[in-house]
């Protein structure tokens, strides 16, 4: 069994492979850079961790693995335009490199090269593939599509709220392990499992984001903390404070997230904090993230391969679970 | 064997149909608008006329036929974002209607939607239809990104622009013939008498089209006369200009199309008509439409089914080739 970080760099290399076709065309330039600023390839490790859990050699798995990838990088390319996010990764962004058009036109290119290597699959089971990874990308921008939605909205429930990270996060990690299961030929039940894992773990991992911007460490997770209160959104936190507030406390919420005002910056994060330790948030948020993240092992748990086949997935569930903040 | 009346009338009901799983979500209701505003399905008309030439039942071809016109009209989407078009067949471009960002996201949906249908393909011809469709589609972004480039460019030459028309405009006409061959096994070489017919007719095509915009009737064709040189667009008709003109006549033309100038708009339309006509370029154009018209037939004729069989693809080529300005 191949060690994470040996499956990262196997990642690694075939982008690097995958891109060598690139040619002068303006059009690669941005694919190229995309892909260069990095990440944890997080999606084809899965796809390439649940390949070899069922006895698939890693290898055979590593292009449609890394079609996810760039699928993942495209989705970020046009998220960025419409979120107006001037850096990636510290980088700039490729709309502010480059321009709006470009960032268009390059993230469109990138998706149909995602489906050029999703497409390189066994022909025996290329019809499952694509029938997951359409529906999969489709979910994708419903997820985007809902949460461009939730900016102008007040009446965002908890469910609704789940149901968009779901979609924008879940699905995908979700996704990835499930196309590796399918392209390794595992029974149905078992891809089912994994795929139940992910989202899971997925919606865990978003909520553990959310506790994070607001409580973390900010020199030990590289954001600025307070970042979502700063930006408006609404996260599980702020949900969860105005489900509980009293309406005193509920209208300071709105008043800071909905209107304007005329407090200053590190005043509002101060104000908003100190709410969310009187409602006790903090802990309110760890017991949602402990719910999702015990059905996601009890998924994992359900699939039929030994418990040692496992050992990757249950790291990388614990990876997500970062208690220090 | 159906006539094109008939194939159009397949087409928009299985359109109509493949839009029914449309839900609530904002995000498909661009998708359901662009589809809705007409176009003459040319593509999925194509795609179908291959097919029965060999002998496919076409009702099992519409899905994937149907497919390259969602694909086609999600490339509008975006292109009209990225060329700034207030209008698409007289109705508001999707961007002007809604908003840029949905535009974007509407768009990629679009993409993966014309995906899912191109995958309804029988299993065994799918890995030829997709390495053909992810093939095409990719040329297709290289030709608008060549669009765009060639707008700030002033060393243009006549077959660069032959070469971004080809891969604009050609490569999906000629994809969605070959698609249609695919569908119904056809013969490899067949396939690819098609598809040259479909590139050589495609340029002739787009040829036509900027002889049109200088020279056809405004009633007649219900575009402005003109349009391309009040949008200083590099078309055959400039570049063949450029090259025949003296020194003098090409200061003109880089005046009005390269910098700024104190004519009006109705004043260089006559100015610029009245070089081409001096320069004898309306028929320098029809002699270049000639030319990849009779390529065209050329390759249509090296098919080897029967004369009666590509009755429809002859009415085609001669539907494009409008002699009555």
């Amino acid at each position: 069994m191949h060690s994470i970080p040996q499956l990262q760099q196997l990642v690694e290399e075939n982008i690097k492979n995958s891109l060598s076709y690139s040619n002068a065309h303006g059009l690669y330039e941005p694919i190229t850079y995309i892909l260069g600023i990095g990440g944890k390839r997080m999606r084809p490790v899965l796809c390439l961790v649940a390949a070899e859990m069922f006895g698939m050699d890693v290898q055979k798995a590593l292009h449609p693995a890394v079609g996810i990838e760039v699928f993942h990088n495209f989705t970020l390319i046009h998220d960025d335009i419409m979120d107006q996010a001037p850096l990636r990764r510290g980088n700039p962004t490729v709309h502010t490199k480059w321009d709006i058009n470009k960032a268009i036109l390059s993230g469109d290119a990138m998706m149909i090269q995602a489906y050029s290597l999703i497409a390189m699959s066994e022909h025996e089971v290329l019809p499952a593939v694509l029938k997951l990874f359409n529906e999969t990308a489709l979910q994708v921008c419903e997820g985007q599509q809902l949460d461009m939605e939730f900016e102008n909205r007040k009446d965002v429930s908890i469910s609704q709220y789940i149901e968009m990270i779901r979609l924008k996060t879940s699905v995908l990690l979700a996704g990835s392990l499930k196309l590796g299961a399918i392209l390794a030929k595992a029974d149905e039940k078992d891809a089912n499992h994994l795929y139940n894992f992910g989202i899971n773990a997925g919606i865990a991992f978003q909520l553990q984001d959310d506790l994070l911007d607001a409580f973390g460490d900010a020199e030990k997770f590289g954001k600025q903390v307070g970042g979502d209160i700063l930006s408006n959104k609404k996260t599980f936190l702020l949900l969860k404070s105005v489900e509980k507030a009293d309406a005193e406390t509920a209208a300071r919420l709105a008043k800071y997230f909905f209107n304007n005002h005329l407090e200053s910056n590190d005043q509002k994060v101060k104000d908003v904090l100190a709410i969310y330790n009187s409602l006790n948030i903090r802990v309110e948020t760890e017991k949602e993230i402990d719910l999702y993240f015990n059905k996601a092992m009890d998924s994992l748990k359900k699939v039929s391969t030994s418990e040692e086949s496992k050992r990757n997935l249950y790291a990388f569930a614990e990876s997500l679970m970062v208690r220090e903040f």
